[in-house]
């Protein structure tokens, strides 16, 4: 099996030329199925990016393993800003982090850059739960990564 | 060909449970490739729901015609509010109403109702563009509707 | 709730001009979600069409009772014929039926109507299966749902 | 920008562990929208890797400039043959190759290869068609490439 390039962390990040603070993000090519009738990616199609992202930053930084036995994190809410079109074929890079830690929620934030610039950005509220639906409190573990890895304040 | 029961207007809206002020929906049952490993509709699924709706509202109310000549209406933004889960097979009513007007765009919001209950909202700013991507201000008979049919107030 | 028109079951087939031997259906308009860069409904979304089909097929004809406990349908081949392409807000009726039964599994075909012409077609061969993926045969009841209603030849 | 790894060339798969006749794929892992609520890649799915996959190899191999002017590649048939399920996360390669030519027309194969294994296979018929949608035959560079690269046969 080829190396995967994807994900990519900070080193590899500032060497395609995002800034800090992102830390972790995933590099891919625009598919043809992406694509809707406006011949451009399809509004939708940011969302299962970011989506795609944050499982994978989720296991990336462990935190399935952190959050304590059979952790639920549900999206309580997302947004999207749409700032300028992706075209068919176009690189990207799709960014995230987490940026805010209350009790038993963080907030994270996501970006799409292409050449250079940022194109979409998005944010997802989400809630950490027990195998019953009821709200966990976020560990001290957890707590500990998004404040080392990603800088993230305590709300 | 069978008469196709969606959209639903105001009447409809009303005799299926669905309060004021909402006036247009759409009503299906969730469909096996909406679900995701959770065995729930997928959180991104909700947006292209939003999406089919806002196309279809855009189509019904007239707005392709009322708005000038080769409009372009282009989502800016989104947010969606996760509230609870929809399960395989659940019969279900999107809605969706403009509520603000500015000078070139509008706000809409969104709600997905199951069983009298809503599961999931939504909100998106939309913008009307020339083709040239440039903006373009509401026309007045554009405005006339929304306050009509949606009550939408002028921001 | 309003009543759902689909699933379409023979007469009303019948009414929308779809002939025999089709005796299973649903009706709905393209949503613009499912165009593609070429304007026009991407060919992965007739599988999309076809699964969601099956699922209501095998829910409507009761055959998840009729199949014994636990049974796994599971899908082994499919296969697309594409004749004609559709475009944004057509209106089309899917339509499925079972035409042949082996010991343990049975074969469907597909096809979508667009104004009383087939646009597309499909086939695909379905595999009945315990619960630890050993083949399972086809019940009695389930060979005679299939010839009653389909006319399925026994191969 | 980091280099991306895909597509894969002859020399990359053979160190992949992917036979001949392969010479061309890509890699990837199964990403969470990819699952469907059986907890395995959805049948749909392959079909979109497979278009995905297509789209690039026409594109990495120059078709589109070598068919003519403004070329038209069509699929008019495609198969899938599942030969076992996929899980969340697991390491892939898609291939793609050409076998046959005919006048105006070709035809493709595809696998999906997990841990050194074909999991499911497919095959697509590609027609060419100039922008009236008529038929175009196979320009000899076209057919060189196929042959050359591909091995394909002319029938």
């Amino acid at each position: 099996m080829p190396p995967f390039l994807t994900p990519l962390h900070t080193d590899a990040l500032r060497d395609a030329g995002i800034p800090a603070p992102w830390t972790f993000g995933m590099a891919d090519r625009v598919r043809f199925g992406e694509l809707d009738a406006l011949n451009h990616v399809n509004n939708v199609v940011y969302l299962r990016w970011y989506e795609t992202l944050r499982v994978i930053y989720l296991e990336q930084y462990g935190l399935y393993d952190l959050a304590g036995p059979d952790p639920k994190f549900v999206v309580k809410t997302v947004g999207l800003d749409y700032r300028a079109e992706v075209m068919r074929g176009a690189p990207y890079i799709n960014v995230a982090r987490t940026v805010a830690m209350r009790n038993t929620s963080f907030s994270m934030e996501y970006a799409t850059f292409v050449n250079g610039q940022i194109t979409t950005t998005g944010t997802a509220l989400v809630v950490l739960l027990n195998a019953d639906n009821s709200k966990r409190a976020l560990s001290d573990a957890l707590r500990q990564v998004f404040l080392d890895r990603d800088g993230a304040v305590q709300m």
